[in-house]
């Protein structure tokens, strides 16, 4: 029984960004897609919680990388259960060429919640706790889980953004990986010419829909460390981040 | 000798709409890698080219579903070269199950530029005319190549919207795949809801970059088809569209 899901991935030509370096946003989808494919070979995926009425939700999600992987190269993302409580699990992750090089680490924490109530529900009521015999402690993951970002009320608006079709999930959500996306908009072309992505973290803290309007709160609490809020209309926050380049 | 290239793709969940059907967006994105794939895999793919400062250069891009896959589902892009010509080459595209059900049908026109004067140069002088060798006329591809879209002066300004680091490509130019993303976004999900598109096609016209403003101008020319024209700042226009919904 191997508790470490590996999974391939390219670095596709559009999934690149002006340096032919694999954009974030692409690379945070392949993690959740390898979390989405090992969640479904250990009997707990998506369909499977759908069916008890039951679905993941991503709560955080950490990267930190060394390098981003170059256009056309092949890339693997290990991932594993890491812990896992009675209301959230801890998923782990390596990214690392097919000789071992490793790109980067990542972790992510997750919930289960009741697709009627919308409310957390308790992670080893699935299935008799079978998660618990997934949990792997093993491989290194070298890198900070995070702590709630912190920020002031100092953060500068930077932009408010309108939300279309191409914006929503398959649940009808704004999709995690465009949130982080737009995130990283808030920088140009020549920005990202002289600063590399050392450390993201974002934390998702409430749903929006396609129509709503995203406002971007921004703050520099560090030499080349920024925080951003998203808040949706009534000032509602739906995401924090923290970004530190390099 | 094969001259028709099979390439296998899966509708990941981050890839499927509020339906958890694909997204045309990324539907023709794997056509575009499947075409990238083929070409190099023929001896007259990107990288070749750039070693002979030649780059190919979308054209046209026309693409007809009588269905999407569903999320989760595997399907194959069939592409071929279907004809040359000395400043164009036709490639076609077939999209289907492992059963052999077919989703739907492309088709795409590319010039291939000198990369110092960016104009088209001639195709046969590539490599002593292989590309002649490499076009088959077999598979059927029973959709309409398309003419040049026909629009008045009449299309409504619908939107202007700003263009980010993340709507740029590995060439430093708006993303061809981005434009497709912003037009469908023309309309919201109540519409998708009773809409599907069966046709659509785009022409490529000029170049924008990170920072121009994108103004998007929609005429209804049927019941249910549109066309859009993009216009960067200047009233330069960059692309034509024209969408037919069931």
């Amino acid at each position: 029984m191997n508790k470490v899901g590996t999974y391939e991935f390219m670095a596709e030509p559009f999934h690149c960004d002006f340096s032919q370096r694999l954009f974030i946003g692409h690379l945070c989808n392949y993690m959740l897609n390898a979390a989405d494919f090992q969640s479904t070979a250990c009997g707990f995926g998506m369909e499977y919680l759908l069916s008890i009425h039951r679905s993941w939700v991503l709560s955080r999600l950490v990267i930190e990388m060394e390098e981003m992987p170059k256009l056309y190269s092949k890339f693997m993302v290990d991932t594993w259960l890491a812990n896992a409580h009675h209301f959230f699990t801890l998923r782990n992750y390596a990214v690392r060429d097919s000789s071992g090089k490793v790109y980067g680490y990542g972790n992510s924490v997750w919930a289960i919640i009741d697709t009627e109530s919308r409310q957390p529900t308790d992670i080893f009521a699935v299935d008799n706790g079978v998660m618990k015999k997934w949990i792997e402690q093993e491989p290194p993951c070298p890198i900070d889980k995070g702590v709630r970002v912190k920020m002031s009320d100092d953060a500068e608006l930077l932009r408010t953004i309108d939300t279309y079709y191409n914006d929503v999930d398959v649940n009808g959500h704004i999709n995690s990986v465009k949130y982080i996306e737009h995130v990283l908009d808030l920088w140009d072309i020549d920005w990202y010419k002289e600063h590399q992505i050392r450390r993201f973290e974002i934390a998702y803290m409430a749903e929006a829909h396609q129509g709503d309007k995203l406002s971007f709160y921004r703050e520099q609490t560090g030499d080349v460390e920024y925080c951003v809020r998203i808040c949706k209309e009534g000032d509602v926050e739906c995401c924090r981040c923290k970004v530190v380049f390099k």
